[in-house]
């Protein structure tokens, strides 16, 4: 039903599946200048790829359900390795890590993997539907939406109900630097949906929300939490805070609220800042070039209009 | 005097200089990689290579004098064809024509061009000299400053100065895609006048000033309007909006305002959006994904602390 209306790698078996006795992941670090996967004969080497980056936001759960089912059906009962080698390879990945507690449980309980598996599949695909038939009904005919780094299912399904319901849009992509998400996965997915879509520098969010041309900011969430704080990729909150200023409301996605956590106690993670000195075999920086790179952004209540989760705008 | 402080880049001789009965400008394009200068015979090709981007910011005036000197050399009155050439090759460079028709207008009373040329460059090192006491007495000990794309002299020299008076300072660049000056240029001129340096993206601003790490938003302008409306490289708004909203004062520096303009005269240029699907061999987005590129940012007087001119800050 929703695999209709996604761009074709965020499709189930694009994003990964089971073959040859082993699962395939997509590689979306070669997005989109090739397709290709990087193939796992077991939950460890799975793990390591996710650990790896070659799949990201949703994809380490799709891969993560595939493994363990792999693994499943070798030797009847011993999951428990594999699925706390998978929930430490993205320790930021509360969902997945949630998730694989929770199929411990049913097996336990005696649950039949075979069913419990797609289970999880449609319930998350059901989850989608919901949050972004909400998502849509945010969007207005002639809206101009800025986003920012890739934001997945739920924003890409909402966008494609308002199209399908015949709302006018146009999306303004910034590139997401220095992994390129918005250039590499964000553009060519909105691009092959029949969106009209404009791909920006990082820097240039607040100008176009300045010439009145954006009417909503909508991005995914890597966190989210029940006082409306909201944790996503570096250069969210620039455009936030920007969004704000011209009266442009912020809404974030989620599928759910990060219980026990304050927003003191949010660690932001920093990557390598050699991603800053080159795109691959180019330079962009000298080598002796100190270079930061903070992976998230902490987007205070304030600047968050709401929540899009399941049931409702938070 | 200023050539000490100043990075080896902005210095005369390395910016342009008159040899082999030419004029030599040194290619920004390439820098830091590869220090490389365009050699040209005459003013026209000098034209040409300041329209190809050969050089920037303050390059322009410095190749234009040396081009209408050396004109002026071989064949003495026949300046105004090179004057209109230079003067056409980039037309927001407002600085350059005023002082190209000013050099005509006292060739005219007699002067002798062997003295106006030098006097020209003497005029411009004690501006720059002048500006940078005022831009220095806005650094405190301890501040970390945020700038965007390439502040040249002014910017440069405050810096200096601050540190030669024992002020202990951080600079955050963002790289400023799609051209990179932030990583190409200012970056190494700060770390070779031993200035401790950040490279971040163009989105990372607004993460840094949230975390209290910047204490001074400080920029050049491509154009100051009396009305205190800056026009500087897209990227400077996003930041000036963070900078106002965490309580951080935003300085643009000017060497005199362009009079005669209103807001809403500004037109603003946009350039190929080809750039943002390249980085030299290396592809960054898909060659169907449409790019917008607005070179400049038009940032509304309520977000500016000051600018920074001749005789005091406005």
């Amino acid at each position: 039903m929703i695999g209709n209306l996604l761009p074709s790698i965020l499709r189930h078996g694009n994003i990964s599946r089971i073959a040859d006795d082993g699962v395939y992941i997509t590689d979306r670090r070669r997005l989109p200048f090739s397709r290709e996967e990087v193939f796992c004969p077991d939950s460890i080497a799975v793990a390591a790829a996710i650990k790896d980056m070659v799949t990201q936001g949703g994809g380490p759960l799709e891969a993560a359900l595939n493994a363990i089912l792999l693994d499943w059906r070798r030797d009847h009962g011993s999951i428990e390795r594999a699925a706390a080698a998978l929930s430490a390879a993205r320790p930021t990945n509360t969902t997945m890590k949630r998730e694989l507690q929770s199929i411990l449980a049913r097996v336990e309980d005696g649950e039949d993997m075979e069913e419990i598996i797609p289970s999880v599949f449609q319930r998350y695909d059901e989850l989608y539907d919901r949050i972004s038939d909400i998502g849509e009904s945010l969007i207005s005919d002639g809206d101009g939406i800025l986003t920012t780094c890739f934001p997945e299912h739920t924003f890409m399904l909402s966008v494609a109900k308002a199209r399908q319901n015949g709302k006018d849009i146009t999306v303004y992509v910034p590139e997401t630097r220095p992994y390129l998400q918005g250039s590499r996965l964000t553009e060519p997915c909105l691009r092959e949906m029949g969106i009209r879509t404009f791909l920006i520098t990082d820097g240039m969010g607040a100008h176009f929300l300045r010439e009145g041309r954006i009417q909503l900011y909508m991005t995914a969430s890597d966190l989210a939490l029940p006082d409306r704080t909201v944790v996503n990729k570096t250069g969210t909150l620039a455009n936030a805070i920007a969004a704000a200023r011209y009266g442009v409301p912020y809404y974030a996605f989620s599928l759910g609220f990060d219980a026990g956590r304050g927003r003191d106690d949010i660690d932001i993670e920093y990557r390598d800042g050699a991603s800053l000195r080159r795109i691959g075999r180019e330079r962009t920086a000298e080598d002796e070039a100190e270079a930061l790179y903070p992976c998230f952004d902490v987007i205070d209540p304030e600047l968050v209009a709401g929540i899009v989760m399941d049931g409702g705008i938070y």
